[in-house]
């Protein structure tokens, strides 16, 4: 019997050109997961129908994700899938007549869309319905929460997400799984809602690192991107934990131990001032959030401001109170963190370790979490990748993520696989 | 009898207060002048309903745009009137459920909605069917056709448009208006169909500097600004003329008559070379628009890609056959040259001096003219402001624009009021 734990993308091509598998196999053994684990979960906002592709010979040219069940965060267009965008059925036309860029792409290679995952309301702080695989009682985080807990579960090994606070960072670590955040606009986020346009990226959750660097080719159209064995050579930049919120001992434990693990393999770890205050950070992308997403969801405040939840309408009033002034500042002082870092990234390091989160997701269902230890890196724009390289010994996650300067995706993605088990 | 070419919006809200107006007036004059010309220029998509507002005390506090028609790009989304994004109806949903972020701003502050405007097809070169104002055997330029022959045509005081290469600059100079391009990013694009994200900006048309600057500080909350009347002591970089292609002896008129202006009235105006070449510029806006367009209309292309047009495709094919690292590569420069622009700018120059077209609108209407003089300004997400202080012999409009650097807004939009006659 298949072990589609196990699988990877590239693996499953090689077992579909052979004739070991069938196209539909994939979908239909997520399915038959998703079926088992769904009322516990809470992960799905709707399910597409079984596609109707019956032959392996299906396969067309340059479809390298042929046969690959994806799942579609609710904040993304779909044309044969309604989209609700993480609210509770607010909008009059919940589907829309065009696929969003990404989905057509992903169409195009021969990806399967299972359905829409379930995703925080507009993609924002008010706890989803989603739980954590690890530990029904926590949450999975927000906002990609449908995402990255099928992922965990096993019933997906590829979802697509959204960051523009921590979307993909936080989440992975929560729930022990591979996110990536490519370099801010790498993807096209036409018929994604927006949230904060200058913060919004798409990127995925996957279960191998080999599957982020298939699916980076195959979406950006580049070239392979070979796995490094070892990492000699490779200058890590250690960064402080934030002293705001305290880090637990598990984040400084998983911290250390990746650092520790970097050396061994080679790297040249040594701590890192990335030169620009993180709490500054932390403020300037509060700053642009807010005021982005008070305009990009004026019409919606004032058709749905009523049933909106409150931590939404705090996002909103607070951007509706920030100047124009103010914003500029933010938006002028990410522009000099941006050149700093750059600097320090490239005469000192190659890529950056950090903290994911601080700590395991938290108990109880009604917080995503605090995604504080994204904010600067999704303001900065860089590529950040979750390692779920540390378990508590109640068996819950605590990530740590490496984040290379803009542009450096393929360096950065080389990395991980040199430090999983 | 009410002179309406010379109203200016404050004006109105002055004589709406005294009750020397009724709050439709405006509104009823413009749709009459519509109503005469629109057979012969073909400004208008669609036009609204006359609105509901009869009494003047309708006006509630912070409605600094009560009463003012405006004309709505056909590429904004509209929740009362169909968006069609320039095309000959390719979609099935032609209206949306939600306004776009700037239609709630506009009905915010009191300003009513004319209708949607002509654009050309997804904002990019198709001709549109609307003729120049001052000449209907020309084009008034793309993407936003409707709108700068309306407010050209006395139809409209103000009127939105989108620039992604030059669809508000070139326009406002073959169509004698003023055209203005905020900072990239300062007005929200939520709801805004996009064509190339990383340099698509909203901003508008009128007749009058004063309005420009009401508009600016009505939109963004930010304070009113005073116009200067002599220009003592501001620091004029002027542009040279690019040699690709030759401008016409018009341009070279017009442009050497602005800057002799405004060293009459006490600008210190010198050559200045911004420090990049204008050709490598316009190359990386070529690569980033074609790239961006590609994706952001992938799925656009798959369902109407045989009824699209000749243009639109080659721009598709070209984006299509770049490589994600030519893309990076081009951003990459862009930022490099931003940074070059702000220290050659803060050190030398408050505002820089640039043709706004090679000539005047080109005969025929099987073109919409060149925008390159655009695409260098559009790319290094600058303000710019056309100024229509050059007519031909034969009543033709050419401009020049004024340029600062982003976030200078308020200033460059202090200067051009003293220039004119």
């Amino acid at each position: 019997m298949t072990d589609w734990t196990a699988m990877t993308l590239a693996g499953f091509q090689r077992g579909l050109s052979c004739g070991e598998f069938s196209p539909l196999d994939w979908w239909r053994a997520s399915r038959e997961r998703i079926d088992a684990l769904e009322s516990t979960l809470q992960t799905w906002k709707c399910l597409a129908p079984e596609p109707a592709i019956t032959t392996p010979d299906g396969v067309k040219p340059g479809q390298s994700l042929f046969g690959i069940p994806v799942g579609i965060k609710d904040i993304i267009d779909t044309a044969r899938l309604p989209t609700t965008w993480g609210t509770r059925g607010y909008h009059r036309v919940e589907q829309s007549d065009m696929d969003a860029s990404i989905v057509t792409e992903l169409a195009r290679l021969g990806a399967l869309p299972m359905g829409k995952t379930v995703s925080t309301e507009y993609a924002y702080f008010q706890p989803s319905k989603t739980h954590n695989p690890h530990d029904p009682t926590r949450p999975p985080g927000g906002s990609s929460s449908g995402s990255a807990a099928a992922v965990a579960a096993g019933m997906m090994h590829v979802a697509l997400g959204t960051q523009t606070v921590g979307s993909i960072i936080h989440l992975a670590s929560y729930c022990g799984v591979i996110g990536f955040k490519p370099t801010y606009g790498t993807l096209s986020v036409a018929g994604v809602k927006a949230l904060a346009p200058s913060l919004d990226t798409l990127g995925w959750f996957t279960r191998h690192f080999e599957d982020t660097r298939t699916l980076f080719t195959a979406l950006t159209g580049s070239e392979p991107i070979a796995a490094m064995a070892r990492l000699d050579g490779v200058r890590v930049g250690l960064c402080q934990v934030p002293s705001t919120p305290t880090p637990s001992a598990e984040t400084i434990a998983a911290l250390e131990g990746a650092a520790a693990k970097m050396s061994v393999l080679g790297a040249q770890v040594s701590n890192v001032d990335v030169g620009t205050s993180f709490d500054e950070l932390v403020g300037h992308q509060r700053v642009i959030l807010a005021y982005e997403a008070t305009r990009a969801l004026a019409s919606e405040r004032i058709r749905f401001g009523e049933i909106m939840s409150s931590p939404l309408l705090a996002l909103l009033d607070e951007g509706q109170s920030l100047t124009l002034a103010t914003y500029w500042q933010a938006r002028q002082a990410t522009e000099r963190a941006r050149i700093v870092l750059s600097q320090q990234l490239g005469e000192r390091f190659d890529v950056l370790l950090a903290p994911s989160a601080p700590g395991t997701a938290p108990e109880g269902l009604n917080s995503t979490g605090d995604p504080i230890y994204s904010r600067a890196w999704t303001l900065l724009g860089v590529p950040c990748v979750n390692m779920p390289l540390h378990w508590t010994p109640q068996g819950l996650p605590v990530g740590v993520q490496l984040i290379a300067d803009r542009y450096q995706d393929q360096q950065l993605l080389s990395i991980p696989s040199a430090l999983m088990p």
